[in-house]
């Protein structure tokens, strides 16, 4: 019998990955090239269509059924639109899910590549078996996926769980978006670094400075010498761990998920942040909601890929709604190669 | 034709209400008294067969398909336990909605009325149409319901959407819950009239104490004042309607709803606050999420009754996911009068 596959696309603002994926959660193929995100669409639809094929040419006897594409967002991810992703040049209401279809002759469901990573999560990795499930990233900045009753949370356009700018105090640095408090401005590995940074000064001989090499302190650097006992790392960390309490409080609060799944570069130091973010949960949640688990992520950066994949294997299952018909596109269809045997 | 029904029964730490609810959200037959709320479940849940015999005889011709029951939470809807309503004494783990299914002879849903009143203001008042609505009541507390494609988010135990407990910043009063920062704590009706209390003093002349009888300024005195266009009052609404708008940005970026309804005692001074809630959330929302109307609740106290009353009416409809089976019930059985009519 041929196994069926998804051919999954991982569309970040520095690499691009394709991979195709078995209904047990299986990579059977890989590929991966630095993303031309200077380049505008064309081009990096063009990048999508080698990297099929090339994935394809490793595993040709799969059966392969449709094509999962996380993006970064704001994308629509039931008319399949890429809104305006900031990583991606010249990408601005891009019918992706339509262009793909065509060019690549398999239905396409496009999807926000934290949800994506939240449901590959949740359908393979840290989450499985839960009902429901809530995946914070927590790196350059927080984001989040929420999965209920084996659904993405999408809400209108597709826009729910913004976890990052959910405001949690009235203190710090002003963040990316101009508010003072949110999430992300105090509680992700950008800002530990800053806090680190801040902490420290070039050539003063301190763990964190040696390990960034007299240059800034990154979240990473706090981590890796909190593991070294370097007494200020861990003091951060723990300043850190605190916030990550307060933020995964009002998610618990929130949403109510049967576990909180944390993922991203941070979540390397979950182990030695795990004791305060617990006593910040303990502390401040409602008795109801204390003993939810707060678990690192198990299937890394592959999360987004698999993630991916299960949305047209498992459409069936009602992961996701099916994509509003659209009309015809207007996008211009320029004259890629078509692989066909994909 | 006879006219399908749904008995709603609205189960209130102070008044117990109930009504014959048609498909039109139509209420056909209503009948409330005072709960008695210290005698125990046994003495209750007799007010409840009673209070459903006379509505039934107001409309006798009715076909009445099954009973919905909104009450205060902690309560668990799939088994229809009331957890532990803190406002009805001697109430842990009653399985309420097997006790009633076995008084009544019909199926009985049981929800949180937060999330009743979000079911009845999605389906027949001002969410009508919308795929998803966050539903906020602003009163003594703070509370809410969420519902996503028409289904009530409901998360582990029924519990999601506690959105009193978000914290929101790391100031003003210890919440009841012991926490700084709490949503309510700083923007429940409570929260307000502390504020307007602590800004005058007995005898001072103020217009908020005049309308108080020189006694606690309530919320609803200061909503009275500003609508008079006393200043003071006027600034308090202001603030009051500044700290709802950081909370509802929070609950636009992580529910993303196509509609925001506002109930409870508070709402009645929504169009005073309408302009600074407004200009909060567009200076603190991300772009995509500035344009989702921030509305009035429109079906009032008889919201919790209509939506209790749709979650048998509709229950086809995926409304309420079906109870969970639930084994034989421990909860002694008191011989109270069957009414077998309803």
């Amino acid at each position: 019998m041929t196994t069926e596959a998804a051919l999954a696309i991982d569309l970040g603002g520095t690499e691009l990955r394709a991979a195709l994926v078995d209904r047990e959660g299986k990579i059977l193929a890989f590929a991966a090239v630095p993303t031309q995100a200077q380049a505008g669409p064309d081009v990096v639809i063009g990048q999508i269509e080698a990297l099929a094929a090339t994935v394809h040419a490793e595993a040709p006897a799969l059966s392969v059924v449709g094509v999962g594409v996380g993006a970064p967002g704001p994308l629509d991810p039931l008319a399949g639109i890429a809104v305006g992703p900031p990583t991606l040049t010249g990408w601005l209401d891009v019918p992706l899910a339509d262009i793909l279809e065509r060019r690549l002759g398999l239905p396409v469901r496009l999807e926000n590549d934290a949800n994506a990573a939240a449901l590959g999560e949740w359908r393979f990795g840290a989450g499985h078996g839960a009902r429901s499930l809530v995946f914070v990233t927590v790196s350059t900045g927080i984001g989040g996926g929420v999965v209920v009753d084996g659904r993405i949370l999408h809400g209108r356009r597709g826009l729910a769980a913004e976890i990052g700018h959910m405001t949690i105090t009235n203190e710090g640095e002003r963040c990316v978006c101009g508010v003072i408090g949110c999430f992300e401005a105090i509680a992700s590995g950008t800002a530990l670094g800053r806090r680190a940074t801040a902490a420290t000064a070039a050539g003063d001989g301190s763990a964190l400075r040696r390990l960034s090499a007299d240059a800034e302190v990154t979240g990473r650097h706090v981590v890796e010498a909190a593991r070294l006992r370097d007494d200020l790392a861990s003091a951060l960390l723990d300043e850190e761990a605190r916030w990550l309490g307060v933020g995964f409080t009002n998610l618990l609060h929130l949403y109510s998920p049967d576990v909180l799944v944390v993922g991203g570069g941070i979540a390397n130091g979950l182990d030695l942040m795990a004791p305060t973010i617990e006593a910040t949960i303990r502390q401040r949640a409602m008795r109801a909601y204390r003993d939810v688990p707060v678990v690192p992520a198990q299937l890394g950066r592959h999360a987004g890929l698999v993630g991916a994949a299960s949305l047209v294997l498992f459409d069936d299952e009602g992961t996701l709604a099916a994509r509003m018909p659209v009309g015809p596109s207007t996008y211009p269809d320029t004259p890629l190669s078509k692989i066909g045997t994909v």
